[in-house]
């Protein structure tokens, strides 16, 4: 099904196929802990349907904005969605595999939503598209740490979110790619569960020393969300 | 000075010299995150002043440790501490570098509460003896995954206590060294703020997949554990 809903950001709306890869928290989230000066050049890697240059243009914190998604039907989704909300000169949205992509000038931030799950772990979607995006079959964290590694500038940033499980390969394959990870902030459904996601900062070219931000606590109770969680996505509570 | 404490499990005293290292709450944290069967063949790399073998031994958690300690002052006080406490029987101390430390036997577990700051990183206490015991001057994280990788059992777990700012070095040290980090569990000193220590579980031979546990919160209120702290002490509120 195909549904168009509000951002809550100066107008922005984005056309979703629910019968793929719908955006969730995470993105935003995600969107919220990248830091980058206004004209930086910001890179996307795996844009889906363009979830994240919509929110980070919303945010005010780039715009300029790469787009590469492998997948045809999410990247023309993502067109549509820049020319709905009339980006097309901020936004733009590359039809490819990360792994073919190259580009004159390196970028200035980089970030990612990248697929969760390893190939063949866990249970992954039937339909290709949506297996494509969660699990990494056509593209894992060393392809993306890989290209990132190549795209960036030195001491730039990359910016992730990821699942807490898969920390020791992210710390591993981002080390083993040169790029360091400086921060990472844990985010729990509630204060005294376990986290279910991470936020992670790396740095190309770093040194090592990590620093761990304060947690971000998703509910305050049953369907009541933290001040920070209404605050990051804008609304009045 | 030479002080001797009760350690509020079975009658078990140690003696302990404030001008050197003494334990804190970190060696009680990490010999509450030790799991292992009671036959279990402990080894403690870089024991000091024996604290974590008679954690360890109270606790019930193992009747069969050697500790293996570079410094001979260190290791002459741990020695003393197996003696007064009678458990020279259960507990064997080695005054030597654990890089030359070879055992017949593999062990079943391994732990360990090491020097948590890189070398020339941060301040070192000018006594010698203590910045040994604090930087990684004679022994870093690459030592003893090496020397735990070559002293443990395949598929038997390794522990260690050590700062979130470090959690890189550990995990792609570890995975180089063939330990998969397994679970870890952060440690803040209150619910609100960034954990300042962190237990971890490594298996030899693991698969890749953490497990993030609850964090410990120290302090309820300022002066006051909370219940957790006040169980893992053994005390009574």
């Amino acid at each position: 099904m195909l549904r168009i809903d509000d951002l809550g950001l100066k107008e922005l709306k984005i056309k979703q196929d629910t019968n793929l890869f719908s955006f969730g928290m995470d993105a935003v989230l995600l969107s919220d802990f990248v830091h980058c000066k206004k004209n930086a050049r910001v890179l996307d890697i795996g844009t889906g349907n363009a979830i994240l240059p919509l929110l980070l243009y919303g945010k005010n914190k780039s715009k300029c904005i790469t787009g590469v998604e492998l997948q045809k039907v999410s990247s023309d989704l993502a067109l549509e969605n820049i020319r709905l909300n009339k980006l097309e000169k901020y936004i733009d949205i590359i039809n490819m595999d990360i792994k073919c992509f190259k580009s004159k000038e390196l970028f200035d931030v980089v970030v990612s939503n990248p697929p969760y799950m390893q190939n063949a772990s866990g249970a992954t979607s039937s339909l290709k598209e949506v297996a494509i995006a969660r699990t990494e079959i056509c593209c894992n964290l060393g392809d993306i740490f890989k290209a990132a590694r190549a795209l960036l500038k030195m001491n730039a940033s990359m910016f992730i979110v990821h699942r807490p499980n898969r920390l020791v390969d992210i710390f591993y394959e981002a080390r083993s790619y040169g790029l360091e990870p400086k921060k990472i902030r844990f985010v729990k459904p509630y204060i005294h569960e376990a986290a279910n996601l991470v936020l992670i900062e790396f740095r190309r070219g770093g040194g090592s020393f990590l620093t761990i931000d304060k947690d971000i606590i998703v509910y305050k109770s049953a369907g009541i969300y933290t001040d920070e969680i209404y605050k990051i996505y804008g609304m009045k509570r």
